[in-house]
């Protein structure tokens, strides 16, 4: 057997909590798979005098993290600190720069700095790992750096926020609004202190910018992800999506074209039918397409203690075990600057309208769709009673840029009731 | 840049022609993400002559498989010939003896000769390595062997051979009998040359065994699978099931119970809501559970040239870039021999009989039932115009044996117009 890895860990909410415990309960499973002993030597954390569930006493208490990860008696940094800056980068950065390795969950951190924290690790033969970070408990970073690694990618598509995912279903299984399907997540913890980091997607955008990053050989690029939340999804669309056969989910979508790396993170209509049509609740799922390897779907809890800890302890064990591969699958260096793409993929799209009860508003509405070059798949009228009539159609395939075109020009119609809503849907 | 791989290729079939191609194609990727250039130096088949659309000119032939696996100038063999013994296992003997890794898509082999094979490897140093071997292109051994390495595994369940997926959904989506659908399967190739392989479970059951090894530790025990076939399944059990709420699959379960190791390859009814029930034609699904993590799903194609190339590329990748672990995740040493276990969980089960048209016979069955201690969950009786009824049950949770107590007690009732057909419900 060979010398112990010994871990330092700062950060102790409930997923460090949950690292501890692994660690002090399943000592001999590590050992057995990795071949050599995992321990923890010290712990870093806010508050020290916070009952965490698990005894603390046998490990060294450091207040500083960065102090923590210069330590000379520790081989991994295991930070679970969270935030893009601030304690969590100090201390990565200097766990990395004295070469020790770093596992994190720490998706906002690899986000903003994952490049320059890849390239740094390099320089330094140390490791950077983050499967915790995308999709909790999911092996996908594995997957797709290791398993599928013969692949050229040609899609990356996930469902990686489950509280939006949770709202959204509530709102449909139990005719909820937004405000109120919202409200019930908040009672039961499941946002964040920053409502908007679950709801506008910018947590999802941050899963998915890493992902788009590993698929295609390029730097992180969370800044051309773009972004949009769920909070002008109605109960309206959900019920009438559904109708057609549709289910909404805010869906990232990673690809790369001719014009581009188009990342996109927006709620789009999906077939009920396909896996992620039929993805409720709080779950996550990640779809890979691979040149040889076709559709790869994985599926599993996104978030909480368990998951999220088992994710790092894979982490921790490819360190025990001597895997060393580069952050994001290829040399830092190696990785390419993206241009975002200026145009999305064209795509089929939802709209749903009001129009004023006038002769000819239909045909108005059409017009504009036909002038725009846009064909009508699927069209339906819905009874009404007030002085508008509720209008859902679904385009084929058009670019975004039609699209916005024709919505201007129905617009100028005026035979609009409100402002149309318009969702992509993805083909899955 | 480091030293290049070198791969001895034996077997040319399509994965194996598919192996060559992206070799060829994909040089500068594979270089890029492993750090060194991967080549092929020398190939094996039975017959040189055959067109397999893609240039062989540049490699060594050789006629003996167990002569290629020998050669200087290899450092991994990728077995892609099949078959549990002969040249496969020969090959593979002769590679792990001379300290060369090995990649094989062949299950059979392992699941026969696994627990020699890995010792072997492990003795000279060399990795044994199989991923495509279970699942086509779904990456999942390295999921549980690496990603959830951390986790105890509490079930691994499986839909893993395409072939049968495939005829038991055309079976419900056409209405064709279990023979029709057989035929259609045949007619379209999907079949192995011994088709019992394929519908009597054992091409799954040998993946199953593979997985329930590094899922619990245990020495690999095909010979401890509970198969059974889908021979039986009946269109009316696809349609009454399907009444009830569920879809018939040929599900693979393992477990590790208090009463030894439960390795089951049998026709199941799984709900329509769940994953599993969603799968429908040749596509591929395991389900892990592990302590930690919950319920991770992977999905994806099950076979074809594209998805176990890419899972031979995956290995060959690892290989590459130095990754080493013991075949079935711990030493072959530390495996445990895992005792059959004698008696099944206990599960609810589905009970499908005809029932002669003669007053007392429906309370004969159920009383046959309560004797042996098993409440009915839900009992329909349907319209007849023959002189016996279909009588479908679905039991609460019970024993195997108290079944085959209280269905030996029915038939000496004389009230079954036929022998009934009892499949078992996993709760997923």
């Amino acid at each position: 057997m060979s010398d112990p890895l010994r871990l330092g860990i700062a950060g102790l909410g409930t997923v460090g909590a949950g690292v501890v415990k692994i660690v002090r309960q399943k000592a001999n499973l590590l050992a057995t798979r990795t071949g050599r002993p995992v321990e923890i030597v010290a712990v870093s954390a806010r508050n020290r005098d916070k009952d965490r569930g698990v005894s603390l006493s046998a490990y060294e208490w450091v207040d500083d993290p960065v102090a923590l990860a210069r330590r000379d008696d520790i081989d991994v940094l295991v930070e679970l600190m969270g935030g893009s800056d601030g304690p969590a980068k100090a201390a990565t950065e200097a766990a990395l720069a004295s070469g020790k390795d770093v596992v994190t969950a720490n998706k906002a951190m690899l986000a903003h700095h994952g490049q320059k924290l890849a390239t740094l690790a390099e320089e330094n033969g140390a490791a950077l790992r983050f499967e915790a970070a995308v999709a909790g408990g999911i092996p996908v970073i594995k997957a797709l750096t290791e398993g599928l690694a013969g692949n050229e990618v040609t899609r990356v598509m996930g469902v990686m926020n489950g509280t939006c995912n949770y709202i959204l279903t509530r709102m449909e299984s139990a005719g909820l609004s937004y405000r109120e399907a919202f409200e019930e997540a908040d009672d039961l913890g499941y946002l964040e202190a920053d409502p908007e980091l679950d709801v506008g997607g910018i947590d999802a955008g941050h899963k998915l910018a890493l992902l788009a990053s590993i698929a295609f050989g390029t730097e992180v690029a969370f800044s051309g992800v773009d972004l949009e939340g769920i909070g002008k999804v109605s109960i309206d669309d959900i019920r009438q999506a559904a109708d057609m056969g549709y289910k909404i989910k805010l869906l990232g979508v990673a690809r790369m074209t001719g014009r581009g790396l188009e990342q996109r993170m927006a709620p789009c209509l999906v077939p009920q039918t396909s896996p992620l049509g039929q993805l409720d609740g709080g779950t996550n799922m990640v779809v890979i397409e691979g040149d040889m390897v076709g559709q790869i779907v994985l599926r599993g809890a996104g978030a909480g203690e368990g998951p999220t800890a088992s994710a790092v302890m894979g982490d921790v064990m490819d360190i025990a075990r001597g895997l060393r591969i580069p952050t994001f699958g290829k040399p830092a260096s190696a990785l390419t600057k993206a241009q975002p793409a200026t145009v999305a993929t064209p795509a089929p799209y939802y709209l749903r309208m009001r129009l004023l009860d006038k002769p000819g508003a239909l045909a108005k509405v059409a017009t504009a769709l036909g002038e725009a070059g846009i064909s009508i798949n699927r069209m339906r009228q819905y009874d009404h009673s007030s002085d508008s009539a509720p209008v859902l159609i679904v385009t084929h395939k058009t670019t975004r840029d039609a699209l916005d075109r024709a919505l201007g020009a129905m617009s100028r119609t005026g035979v609009l009731a409100s402002d149309p809503v318009a969702l992509r849907i993805e083909q899955v």
